[in-house]
């Protein structure tokens, strides 16, 4: 069961060989325009991804999509990484961004100069100095010396669940490269009529508002939840926190050096829409909001295995407004919707009443000067 | 059945004689943070509002909401205006935005010097030189000389659903008025724990949001309706649309004259955020999205009596644009997602290929230069 999209365009200008490190629901949905623009597509699962491999090497559709992949990728197991590596010009991680740089490193011996690495991972970590930083500049952090400043990073931002790039939503979304050549390079070889690409200098913006908005997801969960704890909706409450919630982008993005105009595109506002619409960073904002206690959500969905970023987003996020105030770039004051949203998180703090004060404290808190 | 939630402070500072002109739902809704604060609430019903002003008489719950309104308001049928409009101090405009100039002439001959004016309809009009205007200056357009720059008009915008006005879901909202004096003053009469207000002197900006949100709203709907019309949801569609729309208003605001502040807070992204939620003018988007044809749409909507402002905005937003390009302000190609509503919503054309259209053409076309 596969999908005849590949044009062959094997060797011409234009296409590339791309290869896709990891099988998971976004590195398995890129396939799609990358096979249907002619690139050769390669996707290699790691250790967890087996199942995966294995299923589609047996025609079956994609376990996580249920939906089957372009006939023309290839597929290789984990310890098969040399092969698929071969010849490799784009590679793209498409890691959760905690196992990141774990795999990254294992990447690393393959990499040369020309290549470029894209990473579509939407998170936080923290660099060699124990500051938080953003991934790419953690992949950068791990390349030996020999190849630092040799291999371009690019990072992707915008409102892009997987499942609907492999359908074939229109989508949009921001590739963001310190030298812009190489986003539109990248642009050119994935771009096709329904999965549309811009291009940004500003990587810093764009990933910080990839990773914070899963943060404020939490938030806009917990006013989805409030429903079933008093009674009625709570949509008024949900876009003031979502207003909010793009102030402190800005803030965050401005103090780190990066443009406003990703945090009001699609890096920002736009993925931010995306992931209050559902997911589980809602989900669990949701649960939160209803009435669990914050300590029970995060058990009952470790036990569930399931990884919810936004809930890590919240502390890297909190430690990285502490490590701008100590730098001078920031007052304490400035982001009470993320302290709020730390103290119901990790202080099991009470969520409805802590969100009606953060609503009255934030209603206009924020200048934007512009 | 009514609610015990008055405070008595009658005479005291800090409240007022407030006459809400018009008992749909928000003006009734805002009975409850105005009867909160002690203010003295008078509630006056159009003709059309009769059966609702009889039925809260009678100590029913408003038809309307089926929620109760305080027990201190005083209500007045259509003929009463005079003795409703006795010693008012502030008059709300709570009137549908295609009946807000007819009512507004009844109400004019009361007013007089030291009185405030707030208009909480959403919508654009045409002005006396055939002009789209917005609303608070269609009523100032409306006042006698005499009254000319007598009489602050305040305006208000942010993401507010009525019924969770009346619920005290917490709620913020942004009262405009060119003098910041007036709206400060009201906000002290207004504003509750639950009933946030900010101000600004932004009433272009404010107004222009609260009236094209509604417009943009239809677009986001499209996108919803697109998953019974393709089988699969629409998600990163409607980010995408929900982030250009943002753009779109940025630009109709500062060729306006207007506040980019206002786009990225409450007024813009707030209360597009809400509007896309729920409501009248995202149900219109969803039915054309699921297939069928503007026409029908909008014949069925006429035939069950349902007025959806995003429709007539559309058109009002079209106009203006037109209007700004004579006057060398816009250019014809900076509102591309505006004229595809335009297209989809008034010629006809077809929904799912035009938004397909639509989001290639709007992805890295906007630039904020912020």
């Amino acid at each position: 069961m596969v999908r005849n999209i590949c044009r062959e365009k094997k060797g011409e200008d234009g296409v590339a060989k791309v290869v896709i490190i990891g099988a998971g629901a976004m590195g398995s949905a890129l396939t799609v325009p990358l096979a249907k623009n002619g690139n050769e597509v390669i996707l290699w699962g790691t250790e967890l991804d087996e199942g995966i491999i294995t299923a589609l090497r047996d025609g079956k559709p994609h376990p996580k999509h249920k939906h089957p992949l372009p006939s023309c990728i290839k597929t290789y197991y984990a310890h098969q990484l040399q092969e698929a590596m071969e010849h490799a010009e784009i590679v793209i991680m498409a890691i959760t961004s905690d196992a990141l740089g774990m795999i990254f490193k294992r990447v690393i011996s393959y990499l040369h100069e020309g290549m470029i690495v894209i990473s579509v991972s939407k998170g936080l970590e923290y660099g060699a100095s124990g500051d938080t930083i953003i991934l790419p500049h953690m992949l950068e952090e791990l390349l030996p010396n020999l190849l630092k400043d040799k291999i371009p990073m690019i990072g992707v931002g915008g409102p892009c669940k997987a499942i609907e790039v492999m359908w074939e939503s229109s989508t949009s979304v921001t590739y963001a490269c310190k030298n812009i050549e190489f986003a539109q390079k990248v642009k050119n070889l994935i771009m096709t009529d329904r999965y549309n690409v811009e291009i940004t200098e500003d990587m810093v913006g764009t990933e910080i508002c990839a990773a914070m908005k899963n943060a404020y997801a939490v938030g806009l969960g917990l006013a989805e939840g409030f429903k079933s704890r008093a009674g009625f909706l709570h949509n008024n409450t949900k876009s003031a926190l979502f207003t909010f919630a793009v102030a402190e982008l800005a803030i965050l993005v401005k103090a780190l050096g990066g443009s406003l105009a990703s945090v009001v595109g699609l890096p920002g506002v736009g993925d931010l829409e995306v992931t209050g619409e559902a997911g589980r960073n809602r989900t669990l904002g949701e649960i939160i909001g209803a009435g669990m206690k914050a300590k029970d959500a995060i058990k009952k969905m470790e036990e569930e295995d399931i990884t919810v970023e936004g809930y890590s987003a919240i502390r890297y996020g909190y430690e990285l407004q502490k490590q701008l105030v100590l730098k001078g770039k920031l007052s304490l004051t400035e982001l009470p919707l993320l302290q709020g949203l730390y103290r119901i998180l990790y202080e099991d703090a009470p969520a409805y009443e802590t969100v009606m004060e953060l609503v009255q404290q934030c209603t206009g808190k924020y200048s934007w000067d512009i």
